[in-house]
């Protein structure tokens, strides 16, 4: 018998490289997308293949009609739940955005799932639940959680209803803390903004803050390895914490630039903004413990800088 | 100049003597509550008063209205927020009656805040955010977070979403983490709940769960104080969370039997039920550390067995 994986969000991102990968496994596979920021087209592969139905819908306010088509194709096994708001700025500006499109949609998947009996879910949550930490390492475990961003703050509720649902209803609760994610079909970050900001003006490139904000960078290609090995991973635990995230230190938005500038115009002029956030909600630096994730047996193929560099040619190729 | 508090869900248990205090020490108090748990008797010792105002009034769609009523009054310094569901069993049934008590009211106070720029925020938070941790005592740091009930998420995403204000636009927030709190007029809790059975039936008293689920209980005027006191503490964070609760290691809900049928009829059948939970998303026993609290000086004038004896004798004169 197929596993049936229920993909909300899926027309996103993250959410085409996981109906690539799942259908390669295997399974059946639905997306339910409102397309705010997925598009239909990164799913065109797929949309002739009878192992695969999108449906275009808007979880936030209910999602009992999506689940309802999404039976009839095949009784669900499992939910990943990936749709989610990604511009934090906009959050901040506007807490209504993270509240619909980050945590209602949560919650109206777990009441789906609770009604349509699906027991098992996989959310993709965030680094950004944990806030501004200050440089110590960052486990699954640590407190206190005080996010700086709505975005932090609505996937940071999110977790915490799974986590009630986990004592009601649910089985099983994989929860993925990701951390920034590159690769493509990017619709978002600061990679994508940097190609677009130069091939838009070859000669300069601003960018927000000073440039010393150092993040670490995972290819998309082994977040997704990253989280199959962790479903398939036994723990005695209903809900399952885990950070994914490469195993360096991550790489400095100067560096980035000037990768970017390299590939397209290595004379262009960086132009810096101040300090050492890009936003209000932007975390500087944090140092992120993926040794949970290590201790299942995984490293990523790529570091932070090849990743980096492989979404760059990525991202140059498909604009 | 007088402080003028504005105190959302303060026609409520804890509200009403928060109510009593703050007039006490010179404030002018607004009340805003929708009356759904809350009572409007409980503040008739205070609605002829020119320094008390009364708003009824449902914030969790937005409370702009209510603000501009309550600011025409006088600039408003500080808010209380203690709007929430207090029945955590109606929130595990429904996930929508804590989304809209205890999530929604604090995430539009947040925006009234926003927009009548108003830069304090007093939040009653509780002990239900931490979840079930077993055998290890509680701090205000400790991690993981995952609450088991709804109830339980909501306070702990209204603590995300207020952490991220502080980041934005908020100057202070303290959080206070309640611990279950006793005394009058209790509107919902355990004594209440075997006064009413008693009262209706003198015979019998059944008990949800077997009784040996052990808590700690403060009585209200304690928990009074301590807010008061947490909030005069200089601290050089502007998110402030404490524990509140008592230092002893509390009582059981068999013991609290016993009390309650000794003043009413000693004669009375216990009936236990099984398990040590009485319901979904019930910690049974947890040890909730107070140090924080107790090193700005604080001690309850009452213990878990004092608070209460007081608040079975004060249930039972009211009844």
């Amino acid at each position: 018998m197929r596993k049936h994986s229920l993909i909300v969000g899926g027309a996103g991102f993250i959410g085409t490289n996981l109906v690539k990968k799942l259908l390669s496994i295997g399974n059946l596979v639905t997306v339910i997308d409102d397309l705010s920021r997925g598009r239909k087209e990164f799913l065109d592969a797929y949309v002739d293949q009878k192992e695969f139905k999108f449906i275009e819908f808007d979880v936030s306010f209910s999602c009992d009609d999506a689940f309802n088509i999404a039976t009839k194709f095949c009784q669900i096994d499992e939910v990943w739940h990936l749709a989610a708001n990604s511009d934090i700025p906009a959050g901040v500006l506007n807490p209504i955005v993270d509240l619909k499109n980050t945590f209602m949609t949560t919650f109206e998947v777990l009441r789906s799932m609770k009604k349509f009996n699906v027991k098992t879910i996989h959310f993709a949550s965030s680094s950004a639940i944990y806030g501004d930490l200050g440089q110590v390492a960052i486990t699954e475990n640590i407190g206190p959680l005080q996010p700086i961003s709505n975005y932090g703050a609505m996937k940071l509720a999110s977790e915490a209803q799974i986590s009630a649902a986990c004592e009601s209803y649910l089985d099983r609760a994989n929860i993925f803390r990701f951390p920034n994610v590159v690769g493509v079909p990017a619709t978002h970050g600061v990679i994508l903004d940097f190609v677009f900001k130069l091939l838009k003006n070859n000669n300069e490139l601003n960018v927000l803050g000073d440039g010393t904000q150092q993040k670490s960078y995972l290819h998309v290609s082994d977040l997704i390895d990253a989280m199959l090995l962790i479903i398939k991973h036994q723990v005695d635990k209903k809900m399952n914490v885990v950070n994914i995230g490469p195993i360096d230190e991550g790489v400095t938005v100067n560096w980035i630039a000037n990768q970017v500038i390299n590939k397209i115009n290595p004379n262009a002029l960086i132009i810096y903004g101040i300090g050492n956030k890009g936003w209000v909600g932007d975390v500087p630096r944090f140092i992120y413990s993926t040794e949970l994730l290590q201790s299942f047996g995984w490293k990523p193929k790529l570091g932070s800088s090849e990743a980096v560099i492989k979404a760059i040619d990525e991202i140059i190729l498909k604009s």
